[in-house]
């Protein structure tokens, strides 16, 4: 498969996994993060060890249509072999979607514009089985109109740091949320996000508030005072991370929430690129 | 729970399931069926045995969006009740959404109008972790141009003797298909069948034989004498269990398939109703 040796050249690799059976994408002391399932697959298909290096590192459980990462190796191969061999060696829950050639400055993280996340909630006394792990079915009674009336206040450039896990090791935790869309189809809640940058289990924290709102435990007009506090203390909840899903990573143009509900709904809730 | 004894009443269960784990619908020597797992959950809950009777058996491997069945009791009991402590009991990937009374003339398959299924093939090098479960990953070199020159000559009133598995016990093979729409959607393609009533793996072998036709095994334009000769052994392959979903069962209006795909898209994939 490998032919000749010449200088390392950058791949990007785009990935789509089901989050539910990894400690998420960085790989951890447990060995059984997505990051270390490609690099052994990678390892076993080149005979060599790897090292990848992701544009998120989605938190256990965390679900991804799209994650990018980067290798550099100096060995040549042909990509769909690759991709082949490597979807061969993988979990079933793990697929190597495109490996293409990039420059040796592209680096997943520092490069990526924005990305876009989906929060699904469940709101029915029954599951649905086909969706069922990647929803939360929230218990108790819900008012979902509460959140409504105030989940915009967290559009914009703000300090997070109410929302922010208190592990987080960021040197600022001011980051910019483009768009928040609440999209509500009968029992299934969809909130997308699109920000610059996120912090750790940050969407996640905001669900969970937004949750607490919808469950009358916290007042909604209290948002922008749990915003302006800094204070973890002062937000609701952590959502379970098998409602969260990595949808892209955007390098170029960073499309609207709007645009990407069409293409999902056009792909009967695929993302389909 | 259940109160006190009056006349045996007739009770409609709506239903979901992921078929992947279960021998198809109707009780099998294995007892794994869905019924199996549906029966023994309601007689686990009001403590003695009971029988369903569902409008479709579903091969093994099927899934159901949304299936019928009905069971009589004299037992009084509170609906979300019995709803809440079935789901308890029973595994993840059966779902009891609805259970309500009905007329005791109600029959779950005499009474179905007509039933919708749809068949999704996944054409991409690799799969998509959401719904590989649900779809056929088909191998090789696929002409899907050609499927759609003649997939529409099934429509309509046919002896499907060519399309039925040879076990059937069918009287007879003659039945009526509405609308057959085949959706394209990138790598995700889609067939929406809207019929009477279908016979064993009928949709299976018809979406096998497209399949054929689209890997250049049988030239397209001799479809309409596969379904002349009413011999098994003129058609092509039986398409896998996994691609195939039961949508709905109808016993008042029968929508259209163009209906159905847009209740689809509007729920990301879900016939949410």
């Amino acid at each position: 498969m490998q032919n000749h040796i010449s200088a390392p050249q950058a791949y990007r690799m785009d990935i789509a996994y089901r989050g539910t059976n990894f400690s998420g994408f960085q790989s951890q002391v447990d060995r059984n993060a997505v990051q270390d399932h490609i690099e052994k697959a990678l390892a076993t298909y080149f005979r060599q060890p790897f090292r990848i290096k992701g544009s998120s590192r989605t938190d256990a459980g965390v679900h991804a249509e799209q994650q990018v990462a980067i290798f550099r190796t100096p060995l040549t191969f042909i990509s769909d072999q690759l991709i082949y061999g490597l979807n061969s060696i993988l979990p079933n829950d793990i697929v190597i979607k495109k490996v293409q050639a990039v420059g040796d400055d592209f680096d997943p993280i520092r490069n990526a514009k924005a990305k876009a996340y989906r929060y699904q909630l469940w709101l029915h006394k029954s599951q649905h089985p086909f969706i069922r792990d990647y929803v939360w079915s929230v218990r108790g009674r819900l008012d979902v109109k509460l959140i409504e009336q105030v989940y915009t206040v967290l559009i914009g450039e703000h300090d997070f740091t109410s929302f922010c896990n208190r592990d987080s090791d960021a040197k600022t935790k001011t980051r910019k949320i483009n768009e928040i869309v609440m999209d509500v189809r009968g029992p299934l809640v969809t909130f997308w996000f699109v920000g610059e940058g996120f912090l750790k289990q940050m969407i996640r924290i905001i669900m969970g508030t937004y949750i607490d709102i919808a469950l009358g435990r916290i007042a909604p007009e209290r948002l922008p005072d749990i915003l302006a506090a800094k204070d973890r203390c002062a937000a609701g909840q952590t959502a379970p991370a098998c409602g969260l899903s990595l949808v892209d990573v955007f390098y170029e143009q960073v499309p609207s929430v709007k645009e990407l509900m069409e293409r999902s709904a056009k792909g009967y809730g695929l993302i389909i690129s």
